[in-house]
């Protein structure tokens, strides 16, 4: 069985063949081709909060290649109704894949270690690979060559920075975190990156000139995340100084390209004279959501079995 | 990019074309086959109200035609989590069609205006072209030739009614509103009409005879919709005098049909004596829901250059 | 037009003839193989209660078969915004299949004597006949032939019990209810199997040795379903004799199979050990709930004229 809990999941070579089916249906679907290569197959969203473009991304991409999914809230009694073991036996007979949105990264893998179904993780507080592979893509679409670029996320030691890095780390690109060093990425993590990947170039700042010089994409986050409200007045204090506007967008290479995962707080994290110039990128980097999901769900479907690769 | 956000959107001759396809599509549904001309594509149903009819008929027009639906309601944070432009372009690129049931029909004419994907107003506080293309279609199976057959709507200027009118205008038929004068359909949306179908036969009356003499069609609908509750009293009593009995009917030509955009209040807007008669149409004009919006989505994807006249 | 409101609704001969399309879907899922027997078919779960195996098992089960399904909790306004014969003559021109999961058995024989589409009980409070049929399924995988074999049920007589004891009298299998004797299978339910199936083997006992000697499948059930949580406590003692744990099973045939519909509370109707043990086909006996729905589902469509046997 394959999952994608993290993108520690898959070696590098392997995230290069995901994006290359990526890149490969996305030409199709410009032409409105979209090749049934999953008829038939189910998906199942497992959500334990709201969702706008994950779920949406999902569906539609599954959809598109001939399935189909359901998505399944808190009402299924998942960690409620019965033991966890017979819940996840049950459902991995019925679906194909399962992408999970949850509050605690250990209840996704609880679900991925009984191996009954491939688990996707759709965001936990610990990780959103769908979103680094997504933003690869991205990144790949906007320059000949990632290899030797530089991403600085500005902002905290997130999920979605956490595999920003790492995501970075497989594919060459430098990566740079600008924020107050209370915040940074956890130690362990970066541990973890290094062990796999030695030849990573990750550095954390909270000195901005250091932090920007040379970047060529600029990404941020919001500033308070679900589940983070009561600290919101504390945060929103503590990275002011760290919006990305345009006095901070000049410490870049000059045409940096600014990226975010959204939704996007204007004139919080950053302004809408940043996010909205010709430089961003955040509404291909969102439809790329549906694109690099779909180069994920074809490719496991490949490692599992199920299609030829000649049939891609 | 094309839309229905009312039925000004298309032309006479472009609603004859989507009935025709709709009546084709019947033809083939009646004998058991669903030609899948819309496989892998994604329809989006955004909905701030509750909905029977409208969310089950698109749904599954739509898998009939070989694609898939997603229902979204409030949950995914429309118009509160983050801005307009970044939600539509986003779930624009994901999505094939976004039907949109909302309050306020400006909604629907803010999403429509970024052109990223096609919508269709599947009822707004002021228009109802959904429920009107599906009512022509059941009056065209009800009689040979619709054109200088007359429609009386009885009951209030409503988004139901003000469609019927524009859709008897573009149709050649005449349309009669009989109700309150305080509730006639507002001079505006008539002078719209006028402007585009100078041949347009509307006439808006309080008197009985005159509303009823000549029709073929009496159409009727609740007298107090979702969001009017507090009026409740109020509009019983106004609207009594007009209710659609056997007295009424009378005064409409022979056998003629009775319709209703359901659901229908038996004994307010309308007698069992009536609606469960003979002359009812109201279950197939129910169903023509379904068939007239398959009419449509292929229409549309005819138009937008997804599939050829020659497949349909 | 044919229903599956109990089981009552097919012949003998009939079952065995969704047992055997059920395996043939079976043995081409294990191959991967995913036959587009129901393609554009739409499916509507219409659902009074929440549900995890029955929702999921049924809209995998028709996606799996190239068709879709919709959920339509409460919101759809069933029973409450407008009269029965209009709701389900209009879902029934959208939908082909109609899932109920509902409180009364009286709401699902209501939408079947429309007959304007085919509606399949997926639980009421007097029948589970989706379960029974999975049941069957499990137990002819479990041994060459179930004729003559015997099925234990330890519990109450409700609606899982009934349905079990039904399909045992079609099959050939010997049925004993244990549990005490204020909470049998009523006499009426039992002269309506008699009626039909003179040869019958059926017995309710109190007495353990009586009700498990000679058992090769012993079943049991939550003691306190959903509804009766005031019930509890006075349920759990009156129950707690019968729990089934090794003491019971040693009554039981040696390598008894241990069956139950789930979710299952662990050390309240049944041991872990129990259930947990190697003889335990709990969870693919839960896997045949989509399994055995395939089956139904093809062969109504065949019964319908959708789809000829030849297809299958």
């Amino acid at each position: 069985m394959r999952h994608l809990t993290t993108l520690f999941d898959v070696t590098a070579s392997e995230l290069s063949e995901i994006l290359n089916i990526a890149h490969q249906l996305k030409r199709l679907w410009s032409k409105g081709k979209r090749p049934p290569l999953l008829a038939g197959r189910v998906l199942a969203l497992l959500f334990e909060k709201p969702s706008l473009r994950t779920r949406v991304s999902f569906e539609a991409g599954i959809i598109q290649l001939g399935g189909s999914a359901m998505f399944l809230g808190q009402e299924v009694g998942w960690q409620k109704r019965e033991k966890t073991s017979d819940f996840i036996q049950v459902l991995g007979q019925y679906t194909d894949f399962i992408v999970c949105r949850t509050f605690s990264h250990s209840s996704i893998d609880e679900l991925a270690k009984f191996n009954t179904v491939s688990i996707i993780n759709g965001l936990s507080d610990l990780a959103h690979p769908c979103q680094a592979i997504a933003d690869l893509m991205t990144m790949q679409e906007l320059c000949d060559n990632v290899a030797g670029k530089q991403l600085t996320f500005v902002g905290d030691g997130n999920n979605v920075s956490r595999s920003l890095a790492l995501m970075c780390a497989m594919s060459g690109i430098k990566f740079r975190l600008l924020g107050p060093e209370s915040h940074f990425i956890e130690k362990e993590w970066l541990d973890r990156i290094a062990a796999r990947y030695p030849k990573a170039d990750i550095v954390q700042t909270a000195d901005k000139k250091l932090g920007m010089q040379g970047a060529d994409f600029v990404y941020t986050d919001v500033w308070v995340s679900m589940g983070q409200e009561e600290e919101t007045q504390q945060r929103l204090k503590l990275f002011q100084p760290y919006q990305v506007n345009s006095a901070l967008m000049s410490l870049a290479r000059p045409n940096a390209k600014v990226l975010h995962c959204l939704p996007a707080h204007r004139e919080e994290e950053v302004t809408a004279e940043v996010i909205d110039s010709p430089n961003s990128a955040i509404i291909p980097q969102a439809g790329n959501r549906m694109h690099a999901q779909k180069g994920l769900l074809v490719w496991l479907a490949k490692e599992l079995g199920w299609i030829d690769t000649a049939d891609i």
